[in-house]
């Protein structure tokens, strides 16, 4: 090898063409507001057109990881779905602060870089972008050997939206007896894979246990991080949100609590929600307490929303897929009865 | 262990005692404009005072990590630098735009995550942060057995700056005959550890060089990259800054022409800055050719600067740290003579 910096272990010729293969994609993603220009060390936005019509606009930021469910990607050889992960779980987490989504960036870092898989992460991020209207205005790609297992990848991003500060949640006026909705996950989301992969790891991940209904496990575990935008813009148009907790690490016992006032809980009916098969599979086959299920997993419980008791038949009319599974009370902590 | 949870190699309880340690470090940075909250899913910051007394406001953001500089902080157990080298590097990068740091999100992972370690990483991005006023609003971290290597660690962040649309940079009136000025780089900054890790095992980070000047081969490679905001306050200040460059990976043939307009090109003249002396070690000790060298690392060259010729004076009376080192030429491609 000529290039002393390639036998070093940086392939800037892959990172080069990793980076044409994405270019579309991610100019598919650019509306008005993504300013273009030459020498763009970091990505221009138009915040005069961004936020024009906003009294008091509040930039909402979060930074977020998919956790190891790139292992479970890497293994099945399935690079197009985890850009999803990461873009929704950002969505969501900004969503749980009233914010809309702006822009985002990736980060996309492994021990080699494939251009072709590098090409379908980020892919995967511009396809979740577009179908919320937030431009991936950046990112970066980085071949790091010695720092990650061969094969193995992580991938992070930043996203940034804006909400009009009369419009934050949560709302201060949440009260016991207010009730407790939850809008369906699709499985795991991005948190409890290190626990989900012990589990699987006993059969397999090309396994097809009966109650998976013809998915095989893989497939289950990759299903891809619902994004509640649609769904909590429909509540939202019906009904007064007085709160929204997007159950990622912790699960429900960790991440309702963050939004309620001090000194309040809720009670969480079991029964009130349907658990999706891939839950049922990991408990049972790894014999998770219920109360480390919980803490590990969202269980079904991919967004929970806080409605005034009077709401509660609008709020399901508006997304007939939400169901009412608890109540504020009380006392600080999630109990589930 | 009794948590199935744990047991599966993620550890709750030590990424929340790294939460609790950083978390006064973190708050050190936040001035008024950060908005402080229940159920922070996502940082808030006030956009309508950020903003204000700017006729069109530009958001300028910019994804970046320090590449394998990780692996040498982890060798030398010094974690609180690669931070500062991470904020630096993303400052540098919007500046290039003419944008000034609003606030800065970070990503630190690793197979484990020791408390101690993680705090002084992000203790390190909340000390540069406050040196250039800009809020650390968030961050993520992330335990990934299977992904990172045993004692290894990776960290990426992002930036959000905003700029005044009118002194947005590069300017479109770079003409051949401006005078191409250098601000000195502290060392490799976040580019070009590869190379630099496999030159420098034939000695170990611990050995002395004479030319090194009594610094060993590691302390000099974990030099913090420098920020340039003052740098280039002060030039501004002073004249007109037609474009920045940030000297970053693939070097000044790769980086100066990503801020020229097309068809144009430099003269970059030998000896007329300093190269510091850990470049000269690499080289010399690598047997690196002055292409790949000039490719793969900055070379003294931290951050270039184009001014008008008349200008050169008045910019270096600004600036006494800066060098006047090249001139802009017509052609593309940047020369060494």
């Amino acid at each position: 090898m000529s290039d002393a910096y390639a036998a070093a272990g940086v392939n800037i010729a892959a990172a080069t063409r990793a980076k044409e293969l994405m270019s579309a994609a991610v100019r598919s993603t650019h509306g008005p507001a993504v300013l273009a220009g030459m020498g763009a060390f970091g990505g221009c936005f138009d915040a005069a057109l961004a936020l024009q019509g906003l009294a008091a606009p509040v930039l909402v930021s979060s930074a977020d990881g998919v956790g190891t469910k790139t292992v479970i990607a890497a293994a099945l050889g399935r690079y197009d779905t985890v850009g999803q992960d990461l873009v929704n779980h950002c969505v969501n987490d900004i969503l749980v602060q009233g914010a809309k989504p702006l822009f985002f960036l990736d980060y996309v870092a492994a021990a080699r870089l494939d251009p072709e898989q590098v090409a379908a992460i980020v892919g995967g991020v511009a396809t979740a972008c577009r179908a919320v209207g937030c431009a991936l205005l950046g990112g970066e790609t980085a071949e790091m050997p010695d720092v990650y297992a061969p094969g193995a990848f992580d991938l992070a991003g930043t996203i940034v939206g804006v909400v009009d500060r009369a419009a934050m949640l949560p709302r201060a006026d949440i009260a016991p007896g207010d009730a407790v909705l939850a809008l369906p996950s699709s499985g795991l989301h991005t948190n409890g894979y290190s626990l989900a992969r012990r589990i699987a790891a006993q059969d397999g991940y090309a396994a097809r246990p009966a109650m998976l209904g013809g998915e095989s496990v893989g497939e289950a575990l990759l299903a891809i991080h619902r994004c509640y935008l649609g769904d909590v813009a429909a509540l939202r148009a019906a009904v007064t949100v007085k709160g929204l907790a997007h159950i990622t690490g912790g699960g429900v016992f960790d991440n309702l609590p963050r939004v309620l006032p001090t000194g309040l809980g809720a009670r969480i009916e079991r029964g009130s929600w349907a658990i999706p098969p891939i839950f049922t599979y990991l408990v049972e086959r790894g014999q998770v307490a219920e109360a480390e299920a919980y803490h590990a997993l969202n269980m079904g419980l991919g967004m929970l929303v806080v409605v005034a008791a009077a709401n509660v038949g609008a709020a399901l009319s508006a997304t007939p897929e939400a169901r009412h599974v608890g109540t504020i009370t009380d006392g600080a902590g999630v109990r589930l009865e």
